[in-house]
């Protein structure tokens, strides 16, 4: 397999992963060509530099590929990944950039033997989304979780880094898609819910005091930024990830419901020696 | 009563919050004088030009100020509120910057009718605690809520507003102290429970998993930030807010609910209305 810096990459999708990630490769590839459903973002993502081409027919520039990177909400993902093995030329690496693993290495399994397949997902992201959004410095020493099939090469895992290593990011090699379901479940999709959760519960009650919008301190502003995430990555990411996603919801409440049998009892032993603990964690966790 | 800058201020806790108020008004009032337990306290204050001058006995220095300020955890405000009458001067402005005001402001009733009480509540804060953390900027530009009690001379208001100015805040005169505490428990004490939660929840699941570590993303940190608050402070916190925290938990937990329907129905339409729906009012909250 080629390196990256010989490679033609094809990126379907430019929206904030897809077009922070063809301006990361362009000039550090052999060309970079972008794909979108609508002309108005190839162009801008033409003029902000971020591609060295683009199309809106993908069947057109994939044959061309000797890696594509799917940077589509997860089930268009699952859809391509469906429908384009065939038109790929022999030995293309497919990566992908979705938030979930399982599902889609399930669809990457059926792709024609010529393919070489392989999941990925950057750990980065900001409330911004689309082609407007985008940045090429996005990906600076981010996590690039890279989940290989059974049937992907370790040279294609070695591409991969390398991949991974051009855009700024720190490759991660993770050998089970469920293992990163569990672990994506607790540490990016739960903290979204409990957001959301959050925003709705101070715009049902709160909000309806004017002073509210003046008092909202910024330990709210922390705690629901995630609530304002791509609501159509979102929505994709949680129903593929439903069952994860459900087994960290019911652990929550188990320790939230600790919280507030603590804040009933009144007793401030019992609290300060859990809050203590929490903070001690949260320390260590960012140092 | 004298204007802020021909005051001299006593402040009581030279912590983040009162070391940090200390800071922003010396030079700015007559004379900054701080109040701590410990020597050590009263020397880092000093030596960051924080105070004028300091004791760790406060009955020495009470007798002599125009305006007391008390920034301990809540707790002790009160006990400090039901001591201190008697050896304040006439017409004494005693002011706290505690999160909670209801408890406090019936303490503050039974003051005898020579001191001018006023319950205060600036929205600032950060992770770090202590007098090394202080900083003259923290109330720049954040709002700082007084609360009056009904014995509250419209005048002693005004000085209220002119102490929030002169530290760089924007005064916010609320009329009731359980419309305080109502706004905080959900605004500000909520989302403090369920970051602590969400550490409690990836400490008990995924912190097994050592790539956990590598992959924790930004939204977690983001969500989980004010977990890391400092822990005596948001004990009493807790413990003087007891009944607002507990209806807003249990709001809370009717909204997290409808989340944990929708992800178990799988219905993509009903799901994408309500991330929709969220996505505007977090937009709304924070344009």
């Amino acid at each position: 397999m080629k390196p990256v810096s010989e490679s033609t990459v094809v990126v379907v999708g430019l929206g904030l992963m897809g077009g922070s990630i063809a301006g990361a490769l362009r000039g550090n590839c052999q060309k970079t060509i972008g794909v979108a459903r609508r002309t108005e973002t190839i162009e801008e993502a033409v003029s902000h530099k971020l591609i060295d081409a683009g199309t809106t027919d993908i069947k057109s520039q994939l044959p061309k590929a000797d890696i594509v990177v799917l940077a589509t909400p997860v089930r268009t993902i699952i859809d391509i990944v469906r429908s384009i093995g065939p038109i790929l030329r022999d030995g293309t690496l497919l990566i992908d950039l979705g938030s979930t693993k399982e599902d889609i290495l399930n669809a990457m399994a059926d792709l024609p033997a010529h393919v070489q397949p392989l999941g990925g997902h950057p750990m980065c992201g900001k409330e911004l989304s689309g082609i407007t959004a985008a940045d090429p410095n996005l990906y600076q020493d981010k996590t690039f979780i890279l989940v290989p099939l059974p049937r992907t090469a370790p040279e294609t895992i070695d591409v991969g880094r390398d991949l991974a290593r051009t855009v700024g990011a720190v490759p991660l090699v993770l050998d089970d898609p469920r293992r990163h379901d569990f672990l994506v479940g607790t540490l990016s999709h739960l903290p979204y819910l409990l957001a959301c959760a959050l925003v709705r519960t101070a715009d049902a009650t709160t909000s309806a005091d004017p002073a509210a919008w003046e008092i909202v301190a910024s330990g709210f502003r922390d705690t629901s930024r995630v609530a304002a995430s791509d609501v159509n990555m979102m929505t994709d990411v949680i129903l593929t990830n439903r069952k994860e996603i459900l087994r960290a919801l019911h652990k929550y409440a188990f320790h939230l419901n600790v919280f507030e049998q603590l804040v009933k009892n009144g007793n401030a032993q019992d609290l300060r020696e859990l809050l203590s603990n929490v903070h001690n964690k949260r320390k260590e966790m960012f140092p």
